[in-house]
């Protein structure tokens, strides 16, 4: 699994974010990232697009941590279980030497909405990506797509308590929790949802609907 | 509940929606949609802050049917039982008869970037909403995070196949089999998540250590 890049585009990240940091992302132009690290600005854009893409360069890693894991998952394994494979993936693409940096990162990005969004849009790809995998292992489709959004969820709750202050857990270990937590909670279920309409109980209606 | 709000603004949302499907968003101006009605741009801006509000009017009601719902389930009902009581009072908002708007408003949004990210914010906002509503009924900080974002998930994926060409199925019928299918995903939970790293069988382990 691919961890921190060294060599320039590394470097040019962690330059940038130090500056989103101290002097804010508005601020800060990619010549000046460059130049804070000795380099030119077109060495800047020979590696990122645009200032923004230092902050978010290393997508394609964590997805494709997310679908090592979950093709390390036993075929015909139930569709949370595959989730929670792709989670350690996800997970182990962040050991706690990088939590300071996620922290960082954090901050940076909550500090400016389009960050934020191109944040949320990224984690909304990674769960249509995942759900397609899911699908490709024989998951029907409506459960696909809801073990992988759950799986975003976890992902995404997990990962905001990892860095939060104090915090000593792995992001692994948290991740666990809050998908044995998901399970608890959607679990207890009572008469209100699996009830039908007409008093009947439960059957697995929605899944032969679909299919009309 | 409120429903289709008649009047000044409902006509201006109808004949933004109007244009935007038409002439597309970027190409209709404020002026142009008050025109349409024999409005005066004046008359647009004491309702609407912009021509983007135009589309996302009566998210507050919205929110409202969703905590009117959560509100009237039981005390003490599972968290994700209010949740589905949440998704009968927002489910309610969308009779068949909107059916067609929906479907117009959808093809608008989803041709902007911009718009799609204004989309997903208010769901994100509404899920937050929805989780306060759960702790302050005495659902634990994480489980309240869980229902609520599970609801939204269960609302969007609805919502989605609501809309899609052919569908004649009411949004609540949709919601119910959608939430009933993630119950059931979530449920179907194997040895992978439930077993513990050191062997032993699963405990309430996330909330105790939650709250160390």
């Amino acid at each position: 699994m691919a961890r921190w890049e060294p060599g320039t585009p590394g470097r040019l990240q962690e330059a940038a974010l130090e500056l989103f940091a101290t002097r804010g992302y508005e601020q800060t132009t990619a010549a000046e990232i460059a130049q804070s690290v000795g380099l030119t600005e077109r060495t800047f854009f020979r590696h990122f697009s645009d200032k923004r893409e230092a902050l978010f360069h290393g997508q394609d890693q964590l997805v494709a941590a997310f679908l090592d894991g979950a093709a390390a998952a036993p075929p015909g394994a139930p569709a949370l279980d595959v989730v929670a494979a792709a989670l350690r993936g996800a997970t182990g693409f962040f050991p706690d030497e990088r939590r300071p940096r996620a922290r960082v990162r954090q901050t940076v990005i909550e500090a400016n909405p389009a960050l934020a969004e191109r944040e949320r849009h990224k984690l909304a790809s990674i769960a249509t990506t995942l759900a397609d995998a899911l699908r490709e292992r024989g998951v029907g489709d409506l459960a696909a797509t809801l073990a992988a959004e759950s799986g975003l969820t976890v992902f995404r709750i997990a990962f905001a308590q990892w860095i939060r202050d104090g915090e000593e857990r792995s992001l692994a270990d948290i991740a666990v929790g809050v998908l044995r937590e998901l399970a608890a909670v959607a679990g207890e279920v009572g008469e209100a949802i699996t009830r039908r309409a007409d008093g009947s109980p439960r059957a697995g209606a929605l899944q032969a609907r679909q299919g009309q």
